[in-house]
């Protein structure tokens, strides 16, 4: 009763490419012959995503036709006629050296930035990386400053190499946040050993305020109306690449962890966990990615507000998109019609009741909006928000994070 | 049996959005009292697209639904859960007046660069025209220089205004070529009449020489040792706005004639037909479109070659598109898995045996590719191109084009 309520992954199956323990020494005595490919922090993060099954039914970086269908059409054609979403390339660049070095092998050994083997990509593809078509057909803009595009693609070689990949043992960060970078295999253990009938997943890469706990709350209350008995929400943020003014993993994780004492969400009905994926900051194209991720992880439902994954033009005075635009696609992006999705209503800080309400825009006056800008500018003044912004312990995180990097700023 | 063997229109029935005559008085008293929208003569050729069928199921310009989903998925999502193939964005952009001219109206007039009222535009909506994200999504780059882009888009208003379309009568350019301007529908009875059992589509945009006969010929014999009893090639050049340096398409048509006339191609078993779309030489995103609306005039058969609706990088020195794109895209593309697809050979001037062959790589040397720039050089300077590579009065065609030209640029 329980199992068929919970969403099944894209084709069927969740992908699993971590060689089991038995087989290790074989593989890893046989990655020594192999022609080695060097990875960036990013591209681990990438191995890690693919190997968990986040991009199920995809089983490595990308081949050519995996790629064109990604970038001309959001999704994949599987054999059987079926169509799954997969509206980012996930893909692994190398440089004219790498692809000299690999020269004809059939297989290469991928290394980590600590020099150690980490996975092999079997039965290779090379091809071209035409950088401003992917740029261009991903983001819809080529304009300079998009964060993902100079940290990560710019500095890319111009080849791609698609295969299927092994990875040879869990990927750990050992950062102190192991324990929430649970897999989409072990996220469906936990929803089912609670008993959920509903999986809520709620993006965020920004700290939670009281806002965002009364939309979750609201939406818990929603699902129970219709009719689920035990929803439970997956307040999932993203761990991967974040752009240098985002605040930084551990800071976020210490304070979700408050909003969670301090019951302004549920213990019982949250599961807090991270999503190791890298942040491209491509709107109504990335969108697709994070809600398909967390239908292989066994959400139904999935949470999404304005302009989500969205970012300012890096070069004019406007948002890159259109606000609405991300909703919209996700409605209606191939592959994803299975999964219902909850459209976000706008909670600010109501001056009348001193707390973070549902906009109401009949009395508009009386609510006041805090951007992400306007919150990072109290914290780092020391300034308190309105009483009710955000719950005082999780409020303190923040203060002390943005206090503790002026510091260094000053002292450098 | 020989319906059947026919494509069916996507969506199932072609559309036809001329009103009956019997109608057209009412229709002509309605819009007299409606806002007036003013189309260039892109717009007009984008009327005349719509108006018969070849972008079927669309009826009209499109809502922000359904240029959402042809920008990101390039195929639209039916009612009954179908998708059809829909790459490029068929959308007619307002200004800001016109915008305000509109207010709140439901429907509106579409006056064509004349004066007259062409069509109703029914149950209008008007959303944004975000032209960078547009042009990046559509062509893979922002570079500045694209034909369409320069000509079509750039000037264009801020606003898309989409909506049904009712056309008020057929239309017709006067310029002596509308007795080619067959409709997909007039296509269909065509082959039917001609008990075709197979059509292949050769979309094309310059002169035919005998490179391009040779592969048509080889073709339709493979057809026949396929089994087919009549197949019937529509040669069907593209007739709407092409770049300047294009040949034009009443110096094209009369050297088609003269290739038809010449023998190179057979009369009984060739369909000459103008197609009535511009042209935005946007490579992988275009073919689908140039294939689609075939689907839709009955071919069953699309002949594709080396970077089809390609050109060269407009500030770089290389292809915009990888040249093996086009093809692979075009397999791959939603919505196009009925129609057969049909990889171009590439024919070169043969040295050796002094004819249009299939390049053979084992003898290299012997083959001469003669380009399109290069093909143009020979005409200008009224030089002969090696014999064989063009029927002698296709070629005549050319030069006396390229002369008066010339001899126009002179006197100015």
């Amino acid at each position: 009763m329980i199992k068929s309520s919970l969403i099944e992954p894209d084709g069927g199956t969740l992908v699993d490419l971590i060689v089991p323990e038995s087989q290790r020494d074989s593989k890893m005595a046989e990655v020594e012959s192999m022609a080695k490919v060097n990875l960036t922090r990013i591209d681990m993060e990438w191995v890690h995503v693919i190997s968990e099954g986040w991009a199920s039914p995809l089983r490595g970086f990308m081949r050519e036709s995996e790629y064109l269908q990604s970038l001309h059409f959001n999704c994949l054609r599987m054999e059987d006629g079926s169509v799954v979403n997969m509206s980012l390339p996930i893909v692994l660049a190398i440089d004219d050296e790498t692809k000299g070095r690999i020269g004809s092998s059939l297989h290469v050994a991928l290394v980590g930035p600590l020099g150690d083997c980490v996975a092999i990509l079997r039965s290779i593809e090379i091809y071209k990386h035409n950088k401003e078509e992917r740029i261009a057909r991903t983001w819809g803009t080529t304009a300079p400053g998009l964060p993902y595009v100079d940290e990560v693609i710019t500095p890319s070689g111009d080849w791609l190499i698609g295969g299927d990949l092994e990875v040879l043992k869990p990927i750990k960060y050992s950062d102190g946040l192991d324990n929430y970078r649970l897999s989409p295999k072990q996220l469906r253990k936990e929803f089912e050993s609670r008993n959920a009938d509903a999986v809520f997943a709620f993006q965020l890469r920004n700290p939670v305020h009281n806002g965002h706990a009364l939309l979750m709350n609201d939406i818990r209350k929603r699902l129970l109306e219709m009719g689920y008995k035990n929803p439970i929400l997956l307040l999932h943020p993203l761990g991967g690449f974040t752009k240098a003014d985002d605040v930084p993993l551990d800071v976020r994780m210490e304070q979700h962890s408050k909003v969670l004492e301090d019951g302004v969400l549920d213990p019982e009905t949250t599961i807090v966990a991270i999503f190791p994926s890298p942040m491209h900051y491509a709107g109504p194209t990335e969108v697709q990615w994070h809600a398909k991720a967390r239908i292989n992880a066994g959400a139904n439902f999935y949470i999404v507000g304005r302009d989500p994954a969205g970012m300012a033009h890096p070069t004019e005075k406007r948002d890159l998109y259109d606000p609405d635009h991300g909703k919209k696609v996700l409605t209606m992006a191939p592959g994803l019609h299975k999964l219902n999705i909850l459209p976000f209503k706008v909670a600010a800080y109501d001056n009348r009741e001193n707390k973070m309400a549902f906009f109401d825009p009949t009395r508009a006056k009386d609510f006041l909006f805090i951007s992400g800008t306007k919150m990072r500018a109290y914290a780092k003044n020391g300034e308190n928000p309105p009483n009710g912004f955000m719950c005082p312990s999780g409020w303190k995180v923040l203060v002390e994070y943005y206090q503790s990097s002026q510091a260094e700023e000053a002292s450098q």
